[in-house]
């Protein structure tokens, strides 16, 4: 079977996405992007033993790979719209082939975000996903916007996706284990909250290596500081169960894959913010304050400051 | 290091290219599409012994990285703009980096286009590009706009990248040898050409797959045939020397990696074409014609007809 045999039976979609000129099946897609908006762009890639387990069900890769390029539009308030994949496989399997593309177009249809190009090779198993979105001009978040007052939000609940890989060899019952790995294949990119509060936030990232590593960015980039209080920190009765206190706040702060949304916004939102997270079905937390220290300060409930061996997921260390 | 400190050290290009409003550096890049522009976009995937060897020199996996995309922007007649780069190498190692970065750059600045975004990880040593351009309303050219009676061109000559890894065993001498390996590694995308032709080209497509089966998908699209002879099919003096008559033409008519355009323009535009190919320093070649056949027909000197065995390069058969 050829290339385009294969794209034609497994990857092209039913549904016609605004805005496409030309789709799959050129030597590359054109589109119509309106004139109040901006393009975003992003591109992630998930490659075998590192992001996912070779093992995994090829639907859970398929549905995971879209899924953290999504989050990627959520944590800039962009409106998700096309998308490209590069996958490579090791052997042409039409079972495994299948399966990945019902977990991607699951997510794609809920989203309705059409695959618009990309290429097939033969090589070690690995996906990369560009992921195209609009914001109104002038209206997309990024991580440099906190102002010092702004209280910090995170979404759902940390550190469930790192203990699905940090938790494995412990004596953990199977509905915490299979809780756990659900959180790691299946985030849920947090589209519609990030739409429905972009005209109230600051400031914005997915949490994708660890909250304090990717808070720091926010940090960084806006020139601030910040103070978080652990005990603020969302965690799933699961994770409290399933793991002691210390590695439970651990994977919180450090652990990658949860793909939630941190977030700074005036304190005066307050009201605001939970009706929408409340209108959309999302939890969300106060869990600290902007400031102008420059730093990240960590504090424990009595006031005392947490010290982290551990900042985050990084590939290169 | 971070992959935030490796892509600043390694990544973050000078230039600043117009249209950016968010670079890398955030959860994604922020791009201003001028209104009178579409947008093209194409994603092209190199992964270690497939696309390239894996001791190749750094600098030229990323040079061909780069190239094989700009390809695609000149088979759409588009104005490449902005990439992605997602890179996969089994370990850090600063060298290799900073070779490849250098033979992408070399490229990038050549044609002013500017990288976006990425990401970096771990894992078996492959690269996947996301490449963006401009064309005017309405001005791309497709697969699918040939006519019957359209004279059939290529660029350059063909047959000289397939002959570097079908002609290895041989004993070729050591120029022919660096010759073949250099068009192989550096192919060069025929944007300036693509941009000065746009207005008399009927349907275009880029060379990776070998003519037979590249020139196919503009008959597909276009719902036509064409005749093609194969003595004028373009080769160079290298290829002719080094390789049997029947293993030349071969390579000319199935081997891929050239990366040269296919077009066709309305037969009255020749002498119009030759001038511009002139001028942008291009060889151009006619081979043949557009018929309403619905079929590829590939004639020998002698009007006999030539019987392939090999249509071009496929990773899925």
């Amino acid at each position: 079977m050829t290339e385009s045999e294969l794209i034609e039976r497994y990857f092209l979609s039913q549904q016609s996405s605004s805005g496409i000129v030309l789709g799959i099946g050129d030597d590359a897609a054109v589109l119509d992007i309106p004139e109040n908006k901006q393009l975003v762009v992003s591109t992630d890639t998930l490659v075998s033993n590192v992001h996912f387990f070779g093992k995994d069900k090829a639907e859970d890769i398929g549905y995971k790979a879209l899924a953290v390029n999504l989050s990627d539009m959520a944590a800039m308030a962009a409106e998700p719209k096309w998308f490209t994949l590069s996958l490579t496989m090791p052997k042409l399997d039409e079972a495994w082939l299948n399966s990945f593309s019902t977990g991607f177009f699951q997510l794609a249809n809920q989203y309705q975000v059409e695959l618009i190009g990309g290429d097939l090779s033969l090589g070690p198993l690995s996906i990369s996903i560009t992921i195209h979105g609009l914001v109104d001009k002038g209206s997309f978040i990024s991580r440099g916007g906190a102002r010092v007052g702004d209280a910090i939000y995170v979404t759902g609940t940390l550190g469930d996706a790192g203990a699905a890989i940090e938790l494995r060899s412990k004596s953990l019952d199977d509905s915490a284990r299979d809780y756990f790995l659900d959180r790691l294949l299946k985030p849920s990119p947090r589209i519609e909250l990030a739409l429905a509060l972009q005209e109230y936030v600051n400031s914005m990232i997915d949490i994708s290596d660890g909250l304090v590593q990717d808070l720091d960015h926010i940090l960084h980039a806006s020139q601030v500081g910040a103070t978080v209080l652990t005990n603020m920190i969302p965690m799933s009765n699961t994770l409290k169960t399933s793991a002691t206190e210390e590695e439970a706040i651990s994977l919180a702060l450090s652990a990658g894959d949860d793909y939630e949304l941190c977030f700074t916004a005036d304190a005066s939102y307050e009201t605001l913010l939970n009706e929408q997270a409340t209108m959309n079905n999302c939890m969300l937390t106060q869990i600290g304050t902007i400031d102008n220290s420059n730093q990240l300060k960590l504090l424990n409930q009595d006031g005392t400051e947490v010290i982290l061996d551990k900042k985050g997921f990084q590939h290169f260390l």
